[in-house]
């Protein structure tokens, strides 16, 4: 088995390995030059020794039978929670313990717990699997897909492949309009990342964009599609009830999500509850099947500031656990979508209350954006926000780009995205401890105070900015290996000093910052010799 | 008294007015078509009736007489702190309350406690007065002022004015070079915000850049110089003593700060305590005459995630303390610098110990930045932290901007820095719940639900940029008035659900949720009556 890795090569001639989702795309100008998209990418995982069906759940729980599925008998079903609640370690948990660094047994019991998932659909065989889950890195989620103006589904292909280049851990492909099959189709062949979706779209598709002629069983066949082509989440808005949507009529801006304004349209229109919620056990069975993950979507989730938590958010979230309940039993993985627009003072009352009722299933949520008053700067007013929520227990985080509100995202867009968002999922792992999190930050500020320009720009999460920008000030050759920045000059730079202090520890064989201190009236006797100048001009270097 | 705001004219004919830093330059293209720059401003407030002198500080504190004052009686002083404390309301804290939409009272009774400053020298009448304190609207500073590439003055003058449109509540100028005080005067002859210092670059200057040929005597001029032109804050790293240098030894980064390492090399070139911590009371005695605000530098702050909070750090703080109750007995408002790089979950201690160790002098940080690995973005990585930083009480964020470590900012750069801290500083408002904060982002959701694109641009912080992206999607005219976005596009939007469901409301003339409810059967049956489409094509609109 061979796990993914991007190695670093440092001009002191060590190297760096990070975690990588790239795939064999790493280092091709686009994805065209690297293989042929119509054959798609090798099918590893069909060669993987996969246990057999086992129970989907040790015991049928009561809310599972109470929903429709009338037997006390659990189903048997080839899922990663029914497989890990049995015991087993598979392939793909073996495959994620090495490529994040921690034990199999982490990863096992974490997916037997419902607290990560991972999603895998058996018919997505290309993919390199990876996990959601708090004790895990803080993963990201790029949307592509085009919207009204239809773009070329080779375009859908390069912007896959552009937005894993620089980091995004799944993707979701929202497309709409007429070539949405197609379209699905390439982004799977080619797709070494979990792709997800949101199937009310297409269904909508099918009945010419009128929510109220929606029926079950064309959404049902629209999910059975999905899920024989290898889509490894889905979008499922089944917590939008009848009774909440009066709730969002009080609100600043009402109901943003699409897919929960589809269903409440289609709730008012029928004046019926919806038919995810009253079919979700059929939904479950056929998730099982495949072993597709609920990602179970937050329909009323807050648009504005002023909408944030109130009563809509939380009933609906309410009713998220009790179907996340549900689908467990049935041996499907669950994560839970959340926030939108949220001050930073509310963010981590969405975490608590999210694991509370949702038994801590993964929570994988957009930003929030932290103001409103920024359009065009919405990947920050996000970033801000998605910190913060992934600090508090959030295992993936959808990412905004600057075009939020405004239109459609660019290829540069999509790039700034991401990287916005690796920075905002690093920088909780960092603070959640995550045990390989502070290697990187610590491997580039020890290349920065050791004016190693060459191995900063290449352990940056952007090298070619970072490179682009030193450049800009500084363009000659010399300047990547010179012993100081444009911002302070040749003549002055404030970490000389602290080499100066550290060599001098070496020299003397000073072990200890005491043994320093009382080296500090020689120290100063040298300083003197040496004509007081620690800073000296950089062609005597 | 005049006090500035910024109206913004909205399309419904009513108005919302914004705190406005710019001064009279708002409109127009540059500084010089504003004004002559030769004449600079009015002097507004030489005009202001002030009190006459009022003792320092009410009882002459025990450690400020150690410190060598040697007197017992307090001097005679005029300065925002002292009348303050005198229980004298000045014309700048008139204007400031006016200008914060807070009492009087407010904002003498923070002044005297030591928790707001007012930095407003003298000698800087053409400054549009404000305050820095945790009660208040979180503030941000932008660094102008050229490096070892001197760039021309009326350049630097420029920068100021770009600067403060976008939202800077101070500058501070870190020129260096040979033209550094006739580049100062400029400013502060033009700026309608405080500017800020770190006199100790000047002093280098003055010494060929040789730190251990600083004195006290020439620092001491350099001072005077500064407070005769009209500094209004100044940076002094007072807290770097010599017992704390080898503590930086151990360090990834050692010392980042450049006054930090200047004062450094000083003290292990003499072996000797720092000049600036041994005349520290003649200091105070010299701001005080002017009214200038300390800023004690955070000379070892840390300059990675490694080193955050580490001893050589909060060693230093503590000392700041010390010196802060000193500058108080002088009658000499202080705030305090800090942070740098430090992860999330060490940043509250940071704002804990600082208020703790400095009487909840104002805490006044840059960034944090907070992890190491993307430069090229360190305007977002530092976003993250200051955010969290101002929600947790600091009063003042300096910005960060894309190019921080790289190389020196350029206009666009200057403009991403400031915009990206006033995301920061409001997200922090929003989260402390100042009284005014999300009214700006109620109106802009507001206007963003309705379909009010030219409202939605002119609320935003950056209009231009919201305008354009709008613009790269949809260019024309009649899609400023659009009932829906490019994201979505004319078929289906997520926004009129919600206005559907409010209309009927409105018409029924039901009030409340429970009543919108009860007539969710008939709405059904009006759905199904209007052909049961909720989302019309714009042509029918």
């Amino acid at each position: 088995m061979q796990v993914p890795v991007r190695r670093i090569d440092l001009t002191d001639n060590t190297s760096f390995d990070v975690y990588d989702t790239s795939g064999p795309y790493t280092g091709y100008a686009s994805a065209a030059e690297c293989h042929d998209l119509a054959i798609g990418l090798p099918r590893t995982r069909d060669d993987w020794a996969h246990p057999g069906p086992v129970p989907a759940s040790a015991t049928a729980s009561a809310s599972a039978s109470a929903c429709g599925t009338g037997s006390d008998q659990p189903p048997l079903v080839r899922t990663q929670l029914a497989w890990a609640r049995a015991g087993l370690v598979t392939p793909e948990m073996r495959f994620i313990a090495a490529r994040e660094g921690v034990d199999e047994e982490l990863v096992r019991s974490e997916v037997a717990a419902g607290r990560a998932v991972i999603p895998a659909n058996h018919r997505h065989p290309e993919c390199e699997p990876m996990i959601i889950g708090k004790r895990f890195m803080t993963k990201i989620n790029a949307n592509i897909g085009n919207s009204a103006v239809t773009s070329s589904i080779a375009e859908e292909v390069e912007k896959m492949v552009w937005a894993t280049r620089w980091g995004a851990d799944t993707i979701m492909d929202l497309s709409t309009g007429s070539d949405i099959h197609a379209t699905r189709e390439w982004i799977l062949r080619n797709s070494p990342v979990p792709v997800g979706t949101v199937p009310i779209y297409q269904a909508l598709e099918k009945v010419g964009g009128d929510p109220a002629k929606l029926t079950w069983e064309l959404y049902r066949d629209t999910i059975i599609e999905q899920c024989e082509q290898g889509v490894d989440y889905m979008t499922v808005h089944a917590g939008v009830l009848l009774r909440y949507v009066p709730l969002a009529a009080k609100r600043v801006t009402g109901i943003v999500s699409r897919g929960g304004s589809i269903m409440a349209a289609w709730c008012l229109a029928h004046h019926r509850e919806s038919f995810l919620y009253t079919h979700f056990a059929e939904l479950c069975e056929i998730l099982a099947a495949y072993d597709v993950t609920f990602s179970l979507g937050d329909g009323l989730r807050p648009g504005s500031i002023a909408d944030a938590n109130d009563e809509a958010q939380f009933a609906e979230l309410r009713t998220l656990g009790e179907l996340t309940r549900i689908a467990k039993s049935h041996g499907v993985q669950v994560m839970i979508e959340g926030p939108g627009h949220v001050p930073m003072d509310k963010i981590v009352e969405n975490v608590r209350l999210e694991e509370e009722w949702c038994e801590e299933a993964p929570f994988y949520t957009l930003g929030p954006l932290a103001t409103d008053i920024a359009p065009g700067y919405d990947h920050i007013t996000s970033a801000i926000g998605a910190a913060r929520i992934a600090e508090a227990g959030t295992a993936m985080l959808c990412y905004v780009t600057p075009k939020e509100h405004l239109g459609l995202p660019n290829r540069d867009d999509v790039k700034t995205g991401v990287i916005t968002y690796k920075i905002a999922a690093h920088s909780a792992d960092l603070a959640k401890g995550h045990p390989r999190a502070q290697d990187r930050d610590d491997a580039l500020s020890k290349a920065r105070f050791e004016f190693r320009w060459r191995d900063q720009f290449a352990l940056a999460l952007d090298p070619d900015t970072a490179r682009e920008f030193h450049d800009e000030t500084l363009p000659a050759e010399p300047a990547k290996t010179a012993h100081f920045c444009s911002m302070c000059g040749p003549k002055f730079c404030s970490m000389r000093i602290s080499q100066d202090i550290r060599d001098y520890a070496a020299e003397h064989g000073l072990e200890t910052v005491q043994a320093i201190e009382a080296g500090m009236a020689e120290k100063s006797a040298e300083f003197a010799d040496a004509g007081g100048r620690v800073y000296l001009p950089i062609s005597t270097n």
